[in-house]
């Protein structure tokens, strides 16, 4: 009898703890956890909501994030992949623009010898979704049965499938909960969110690819470093290898925004192609996963290694071999063209000459939810042709009545809003920026590399 | 169309706002308030729930606390007592142990020419009510209509009743929320729900007793000061006389705390005796409400009135009238000891022989509420007869196995649990204490007394 049963607390009193500052112990935290979750209605939603928002203004110990994430993990299944015969990882990106690297990082991993068992959801707001990206490619299949997902990942080294219902059902409870009530945004309770749902694919290592700028959820960078520094203790404390990237989100990542048109960008990177920011930004990131891994001594052999795999075609045919494992028509993947496509096409030209000195990243999401090609809420169906294909980004020279995008879309008409914002977004002066910003822009991780 | 109808509002908007510590415009006060009370459901409690905690946590600014008592006043019935010939006042206690001034007060006043429509509660935890001591009177009516209590209030200047549903029922509905979510502790919530129901009274002047002390609500006399300052404040902004006298609330005052006994002794008081502190605090406290009401120049005045309407029997004569009126038995008036009374006595004893040095005045009143002369849930009834006599108060002489206090009960064994928390409340020192506390601790007035 070392410690009550958990049903001695009183929830009234761990609210007044956190809202009077206090650190709650991880059997009261888990003690909310499950009565919000497990014996439905045991928990009232306005007593979790007074604590969520104690929680926003007042903060929580690194204990107790990691109690929280750890309590909303075991509110669900986690997968068993230790029947696999190497290390598992996985890449989590906070969101962004054109934010494509999971199609790549997967296959590219895997023919290093890892694992990537990929669990992704889909857009929403301005930021796009890897499931809305594969189910560009007519018959892929996201809603894979474990056993499935199982036979997948042996098969080919890596699977990509959507979250299901039995992970982390507090984290979905919550969820609904904090986006009603205000407390969306505190570090301490998106940390949680993600690690929660993260974790339960029972990865050994986890990269975090953390957005920072114009078209991230956290624009500024301060905060996307705060975050990535709590997802990377919590994870380190719940036994995983961890890394963050803080890395560059002030325009959009490539040359193609929108789901078919960013899966085409993918094969064009795993052909050896495609724009250099995207390419640079998916051997970065492979190269770290390759290192937690173990399949790499150092970064910089990993980074080595991702560009041998690619150069061998041995990532492009994982890739296929995925693809097609998951029902998807490979026809599409040897015949880009093949993919879902718009006829039309819509030109934004530049007003003035000059350089890019900025582009409103967010608003080039918003342009392509407003073609169809993302969706502003859950039950949203998405349109896989139509996108936006960026001609000029920044320090790009431009003159006056040259193309800075072009919209792939069906008619003008659809396309009026999405261009008004698109020549919104872009910021001409006259001079080229004094300075190039890097797409990493910092690398937290304790220890060498 | 100078501003937008209220249901432009989004609550999620007004959450966030308070939760980054800005400020709720009146309109949108009014709009929440509203939206969680008349239009049953339209806001659901999860978000009343997140938006109290942010209030709790980011406080108000004066104007918004004005607004919430106001859209709380206004969410129901208000008394329209301006048929009444003189000024209206009224006295709030934010509540003690032995705090019966109020039965004093209504008639006293009263007396002095001005009407005291007092709408009282009913104990709740350490602290007793108005309303069940006026019920150990045999036969009073606390539950009056509005026409009668007009009528009783015209007849005899004075009448003492319980909120009816129809008073502030915003108050009701929030306080419930803010009972189980852990922001009950906000002077701006408290504020706002004293003051809505105060001012439903129709009153032109109120004086706040403001406790502090051991029995009191408010241990720390900054919070007391602070909250103090607020509900003048927001009487003013809504064009009240307003003061609030901080007083002493370190021991029960007077000598008796139960309901029958404490009626009896305000009968005492009524007739020129009783014990010193008590009556003291009934004649600073009447002066301020004839000061305020006009019938005083100063309050100095007022003292000199009131200890002559006492002397000339007028108090007790009103008060009698009243308890007729409501439906009393004014026998139990002219002979208190026909109130219900408990017939068995339990001494509590002092064990050391000294000085009393502090008494731990809340364990008193939950000594009362155990005999069952007081309640933990609102649902507990009241038994009028029991209570505590106290003999010996802060400063007193006392010799080892003299009598602190006398608890009037039903049996031994009933009294034991009271007697073992009597025992341990009181602290008897080898030296008298070297200050004595006044029982005034500060007056809140803005203007010259």
């Amino acid at each position: 009898m070392s410690q009550l049963p958990a049903s001695q607390f009183r929830v009234i009193d761990l609210i007044r703890k956190k809202r009077d500052g206090g650190a709650l112990s991880s059997a009261e935290i888990e003690y909310l956890v499950a009565g919000c979750t497990k014996d439905e209605g045991s928990i009232p939603d306005y007593q979790m909501a007074a604590w969520l928002m104690a929680v926003v203004l007042r903060g929580m110990t690194r204990e107790e994030t990691a109690a929280l994430t750890n309590a909303m993990l075991h509110s669900g299944e986690v997968l068993d992949l230790s029947f696999l015969p190497a290390k598992k990882v996985d890449k989590h990106s906070t969101g962004g623009v054109g934010d494509k690297t999971s199609l790549v990082l997967a296959p590219l991993v895997a023919a290093g010898g890892l694992f990537v068992p990929m669990i992704s959801g889909r857009g929403l707001g301005h930021t796009g979704g890897t499931l809305d990206k594969l189910e560009s490619i007519p018959g892929f299949r996201v809603g894979l049965p474990v056993p499935e997902f199982h036979r997948v990942l042996k098969a080919c080294g890596c699977s990509m499938i959507g979250q299901t219902e039995k992970v982390a059902p507090a984290d979905r409870k919550l969820y609904a909960l904090r986006d009603v009530t205000g407390t969306v945004e505190s570090p301490y309770l998106i940390c949680a969110s993600i690690m929660s749902k993260k974790l339960a694919e029972g990865t050994d290592a986890l990269v975090l690819d953390v957005k920072t700028g114009s078209g991230a959820f956290m624009k500024n960078e301060e905060d996307a470093i705060f975050l990535a520094e709590l997802m990377v203790e919590t994870g380190e404390r719940m036994g995983k290898q961890m890394v963050a990237l803080i890395t560059d989100m002030n325009q959009p990542l490539g040359r193609m925004v929108g789901n078919a048109l960013e899966v085409q960008e993918c094969i064009e990177v795993l052909h050896g192609g495609g724009p250099a920011d995207l390419r640079d930004l998916c051997i970065e990131l492979a190269a770290w996963m390759l290192f937690l891994g173990g399949a790499s001594k150092t970064v910089a052999q990993g980074k080595h290694l991702s560009e041998e795999i690619i150069a061998s075609g041995k990532a492009f045919d994982q890739f296929r071999h995925m693809v097609e494992l998951q029902g998807g028509d490979i026809s599409t993947i040897d015949d880009p063209t093949r993919l879902p496509g718009a006829e039309h096409r819509v030109k934004v030209l530049s007003r003035q000459t000059g350089y890019v000195a900025a582009i409103a990243c967010e608003q080039v999401g918003t342009a392509c939810v407003i073609l169809g090609g993302g969706r502003e809420r859950k039950e949203d169906s998405v349109d896989p042709s139509v996108g936006i294909e960026v001609h000029k980004k920044i320090g790009d020279k431009v003159a006056a009545g040259e193309s800075l995008c072009t919209i792939h879309c069906h008619s003008d008409a659809q396309a009026a809003r999405a261009k008004t914002l698109l020549e919104e977004s872009y910021q001409i002066a006259a001079a080229p920026p004094t300075h190039k910003t890097s797409m990493v822009h910092r690398v937290i991780y304790k220890g060498e590399h």
